[in-house]
């Protein structure tokens, strides 16, 4: 097997242990907690599905592969939860490192084109990264509410958190904004949101 | 909160049922098996790191959302084993009715759209849909691969099967098929793939 091919298909593998990844949200059915690989599996399907709701028009292609490897970092770094304050402090250290040990397995030219798809999505100035990054939102939203807000009120989380980290859906798509803002608002209504002062 | 949305988001409701739909392949490192999500989100992005070996050009965003989708159905049909020829007879009927149940939760236009591309994957006339089902075979291949060929032992598996399998791989991608064809030789020589007369 030729180099180009054999870093490839080392890079295929590796990826693998995204599935490994445990995130703090669970299923629907008030399932199992839901893993990176599968987060990133039903962003990239909701971005289809959705695309029509982007403020701007996207390239799908790219929102979809921004969607499917926007977490391939936390193989090496874990996962981050989005309501820890502490751990968020070192995200970006841990993440840097762990981004170029495993996109260096790469062949050259591919090892600069994932990591300028990670670093688009994680900077957000681009149409598809606003948009891949409302779907980083709205994927475990729709899973909680399915659960009545059990996540949030597992974490105790307060609206301040909340809608701090939802607002980023409106610079992606105004319309799934207005139903994650309508969505929270309940949430705070049903006591599974801690309410603002 | 209009209809259309709606209807979207209980379609993306319903597609988190396929991170419950377990495979007979193990993860690398000897781990659990995998789901129908965990699979289709590796297939997407090999076909993305991988799409310079194509046979011919493809619209990658269309093979990524055929990989992303292509088992959706299995959600109300099951996964059907690849070498379970009992279960493949009544694969086409079962899956049809899924397909119908599934689809029709979408609006009108989109339910046409998502069951146009579920079956052409199925079909596997277009260069994009044979490529995906490239992904389809090459992926599981690549976890066995590594597992020492676990899978294969397990369910006693003769070169038959295997090869007849994979041979689809190869209208997708000669280069690809040729790692594959080198990986099944290598495990009928170590005894994990039943030997043919």
């Amino acid at each position: 097997m030729d180099e180009r091919l054999k870093k490839q298909l080392d890079f295929a593998l590796l990826i693998d242990g995204e599935k490994n990844i445990l995130r703090q949200t669970h299923l629907s059915g008030h399932g199992r907690r839901e893993n990176d690989a599968e987060h990133a599996w039903h962003m990239a399907v909701m971005a289809y599905l959705l695309r029509e709701y982007a403020n701007e028009p996207v390239d799908i292609a790219k929102v979809m592969i921004l969607c499917l490897i926007h977490d391939i970092v936390e193989i090496e770094a874990g996962d981050t939860y989005a309501y820890d304050e502490e751990s968020h402090k070192s995200k970006k250290e841990r993440e840097d490192a762990a981004k170029e040990k495993i996109f260096s397995l790469l062949p050259e030219d591919q090892k600069r084109d994932f990591t300028a798809l990670f670093d688009e999505f994680e900077e957000g100035k681009t149409a598809e990264a606003r948009f891949a990054k409302a779907m980083d939102n709205l994927q475990p939203l729709i899973l909680n509410n399915s659960n009545g807000g059990s996540d949030w009120r597992e974490h105790q989380n307060t609206y301040a958190q909340v809608y701090g980290r939802h607002s980023g859906t409106r610079a992606g798509s105004e319309k799934l904004f207005a139903y994650t803002d309508s969505v929270i608002n309940r949430h705070v209504e049903e006591g599974n949101i801690l309410k603002p002062e």
